[in-house]
């Protein structure tokens, strides 16, 4: 077995069952230098004894999953979700200081779907740009940068009114780079006809947050929302695509952030071995 | 029961089980003026037979469906492919002729997925460009109207390559337009955060040849294929969609094409009862 990407980063959504102490043991032994973690699990132990934890992992720290879900209109659900982010972007910076060297403070956002009962979706997404603008001046002062995750548009009713790259980048505009980027993530924006192109922009703007991979096939399983494979096991090109987000100067952790009902049921050992695996079949080879 | 608005067609793939004399029958007996064939139960009757069916069923023929599935490369694969969206061109003259004043001949195009085992996404849509222009002077005496239809992104790699409004568009510009246009069909693009800026510029283009309605609303069910809903069942805002197309002047029919399973089980008399009605409250109040 060749070695391990030293870029590779294990998002622990892809071993979703597995408790912190087990996702930072296993992603270390198996080699790899980075995790991005999400907010339940840290929560199961609080955020000292988790950064304390990830401290002595000596893994990089790449992402905190996740904020956003701000949709809402004017009301008390809104306010809560607000409250919500900022504690998420505490964290986010309290995770990113006790990761190893090279570690980044990202919060990922996923926008939120319709509220329930509405066909507003331009208001919605309205409601999304209002939002970080009123989360932004934390986030910079906490020194983090809020990434805005595209969502693929078959999720645009129910998870994420932010559909494509270039609408999160449009979104992204009004704040500084360090502030609001945008998360690469190769499932959800894969089938854009202008997905190249808004690399190449994401990059001039400096707005690439993070760059995440896993891969699409069909058919699509009974829940959409655990369709995502293995890099390499469905029509995903990632050599165009990671090509074109290296083209821009990225030069940071690449989390794999699988999805899949199959995957969560194997042991997280062989999971993030099969990912290292993977990813330095498909991924690796166009990172030169 | 308010009257039947007089520019709604039904695309026959709303009752799938019915043949074409029911088709044409329940169609005609709900008052309806229009309907949309699709060539399979054209052909258990034979074209002949259907174009006088149709005429005498005194309704418009407004699409057939459908052509396309031309994303294989260079070989006999692709050759059929090509010979058979001739005869779909053929037929559409046919049917188009026979139907009342008012009817159009339009070939609803639906441009494949990725070729078995390729990832080249890039490679496929040239194809298809490639295709439209093997076909487009053939449509052009037979006088027929080849309609791309983007789909929705979920479908990118098994059905259509062709996933935006605007990357129809971007297709059709190297044509007449009364040669190749684009179905502007609100399932497959009301998530695009540029949908009203495309259809304003297909409208300016030319280039709407069909206006087609139905709605989106989640759980999607376990084939993504069947998730299409009556008018006003879902999420789609009908009156933002409907009125940029109408804005462009877009004056003719407008399609309801339902893919449901449980719209299928359901008698046809009672389907296109019910899309009458449906389309009658959330469509037809943006028609003005």
């Amino acid at each position: 077995m060749s070695a391990v990407d030293p870029r590779l980063s294990i998002n622990q959504a892809t071993i979703k069952h597995a408790d912190l102490e087990t996702a930072l043991r296993v992603t270390a032994d198996a080699g790899i230098q980075a995790i991005g973690l999400w907010r339940e699990p840290v929560y199961e132990v609080g955020l000292d004894v988790a950064a304390r934890m990830l401290a002595d992992s000596g893994l990089r720290f790449t992402t905190h999953c996740r904020g956003g879900f701000f949709t809402l209109p004017e009301g008390p659900g809104r306010v809560a979700a607000l409250d919500d982010n900022r504690r998420a972007i505490e964290e986010t910076a309290t995770l990113a200081a006790a990761g190893a060297d090279g570690s980044k403070a990202v919060l990922v956002l996923v926008a939120g779907g319709l509220p329930e009962g509405s066909r507003d979706l331009i208001g919605a997404r309205e409601r999304v740009r209002d939002a970080i603008g009123a989360l932004a001046p934390f986030a910079q002062e906490a020194g983090v940068t809020l990434a805005i995750e595209p969502l693929h548009p078959m999720y645009a009713s129910d998870r994420a009114v932010v559909s494509t790259l270039g609408q999160a980048l449009d979104i992204a505009a009004d704040f500084e780079p360090e502030v609001v980027g945008a998360a690469v993530d190769t499932f959800h924006i894969w089938w854009d006809p202008q997905v190249l192109e808004q690399i190449a922009r994401a990059g001039r703007e400096g707005r690439i947050s993070t760059y995440q991979v896993c891969d699409w096939k069909t058919p699509l399983p009974a829940d959409v929302l655990l369709s995502r494979h293995y890099t390499g096991d469905g029509v995903i090109d990632f050599g165009s695509l990671t090509e074109a987000v290296i083209a821009t100067g990225y030069d940071r952790d690449i989390e794999v952030e699988i999805f899949n009902a199959d995957i969560w049921a194997d042991a997280p050992e062989h999971v993030v071995r099969r990912t290292a695996e993977t990813f330095g079949a498909a991924v690796s080879p166009h990172l030169a």
